[in-house]
């Protein structure tokens, strides 16, 4: 049994709140930590356990992230509470292992186009990345999971299509690097429910009992599709935000994450518990709408409320 | 080989544009004749071949369906194309077989009280105006389809919870009283995947080779993924509107029905031919969009595009 399974049971979907990382990627304001906190409680209270609240990137270049050793420090302390964060190099690492980060998150680019334009180094670097996070993480002794997610899985807006071998040749040079976990993302929202299943059925095979996360930007209005597709095809993890929150530079018009209020509610319609509460997960939307109130929420439960019989 | 056979081969699945019925339900201003006309004109050059145009009701009642007939005698004139119309009563099911419509829909509640509220009669007057479709249509010689529809098929907003044994005895019955096509509604949009492809297929048995319609509502971000799940389970027939325009009178904050443009996408995708061309269907926008100047269009595809490569 590997290090990741009790992190991610088998058999159930875990949901990955990334609002706090990939929703604050661009934008122009963000919430203020005691803001971030209070989203952090309020969706702990609602039931989610899975969040992922930064990248350790310099302050300088990314200040919506500056507190992000405040957010890992908060949710260390929340009894079942896991938290995952960003590295994207060596210096990242290190600052990770010095934390209580429960999961550090390492990103791989489908594409050499990608690779280059986004992160300025090679696919086979990135995955040296992966290699020497599992590396430092047991000499430090850190009780991490190391996380290998392939951005632009799915299609790239730089490269256009991607080769699902060449994906999973990808996943497989991760998991032989030392990945817990592997990840697939639909960076900038190109499949269908077709392409989703198809490839998250291959990497769950060479997962071998690894959980395997699918990461679902809702572009195209596929989001829930996929999500869908992905949890049939074996995902234990999916990822979204609140009110779908965040975008990506590479994807013009991205409307962001899936919805992760509705993917609470497909997960529950298809038979996976997830143990949230939907009114106290809907409940945290009101801390995004007053500290980023130029960030449209999406969300159709938030829009039409859980199905039920008419008031009389 | 039954009637509806010809119109809906089976191995496929056919998209019923319903904007210019369902799309114009609750609107408070509509097109112009002109429009319509333009509106339909611009689909079928996209390749869109199934129509629903409006509802037999007095003009008194429904002033945005008055242009009904022409409509029609349009869609009558281009090859290839079919056009449906809803007939709620004995009146209406006299004046839809004074036109060339090809396709009579019928619609019958799933729950008594739905039923009684909104169309003033009991589940089994509804399925007895079926018979009457079926016999009318047969002693004028008429050629239509006789198509009927489960309201509030998978959840009912007087109601609230369906049992789907009660729906599959309903399509039984409908049927049995001569029905060429059957069709569950989502009408409030409370389903998820799982409901939607357990109703469809045991539908699809039922139908024993009659086309199954699945109509879907968008309420709750749902639309795609249930429209991915009756594909799926062997529907034949998806409705969609254009922008996801439409919505209905018992579902508040209701956002309309499934995207038509995104169900393209979702249908060439999963490897069902549409024979759409999506910039051709994505132009027809502008047609709601200055006609209906306060209705919303939704739509990932109008949003983002189809996925593609990055402009140099």
């Amino acid at each position: 049994m590997n290090r990741a399974a009790s992190a991610y049971p088998a058999g159930r979907a875990s949901l990955r709140e990334v609002g706090l990382r990939d929703g604050l990627q661009l934008v122009k304001s963000w919430p203020s930590t005691d803001a971030k906190l209070n989203w952090l409680a309020g969706e702990y209270a609602a039931g989610v356990r899975h969040f992922e609240v930064g990248s350790f990137l310099p302050v300088s270049r990314m200040p919506q992230f500056a507190d992000l050793r405040d957010l890992i420090d908060a949710v260390s302390r929340l009894e079942g509470a896991r938290s995952a964060a960003l590295a994207l190099n060596e210096r990242g690492l290190t600052e990770a292992f010095d934390t209580a980060v429960d999961e550090v998150v390492c990103v791989v680019s489908a594409t050499e186009e990608h690779s280059q334009a986004n992160m300025r180094r090679s696919r086979t670097d990135a995955v040296e990345l992966v290699r020497a996070a599992a590396r430092l993480r047991d000499e430090r002794g850190h009780k991490a999971i190391v996380n290998a997610g392939i951005a632009m899985a799915l299609g790239c807006s730089i490269a256009g299509a991607v080769d699902p071998d060449e994906v999973v040749r990808l996943v497989e040079r991760c998991l032989e690097a030392g990945a817990d976990v592997v990840g697939i993302a639909d960076t900038v929202g190109y499949a269908g429910p077709r392409a989703v299943s198809e490839l998250t059925a291959r990497v769950v095979r060479l997962a071998a009992g690894r959980p395997v996360a699918v990461h679902l930007h809702d572009t195209r209005g596929m989001g829930i599709a996929n999500a869908a597709a992905a949890l049939d095809a074996g995902a234990n993890i999916l990822d979204g935000s609140l009110g779908g929150l965040g975008g990506c530079p590479f994807a013009p018009g991205a409307t962001g994450n899936v919805v992760f209020e509705d993917l609470v509610f497909l997960c529950e319609e298809k038979g996976f518990a997830t143990g949230i509460d939907m009114p106290k997960l809907l409940a945290v939307r009101k801390i995004p709408e007053s500290e980023m109130p130029d960030e449209p929420l999406h969300g159709g439960l938030a829009r039409a409320g859980l199905p039920g019989r008419a008031a009389a």
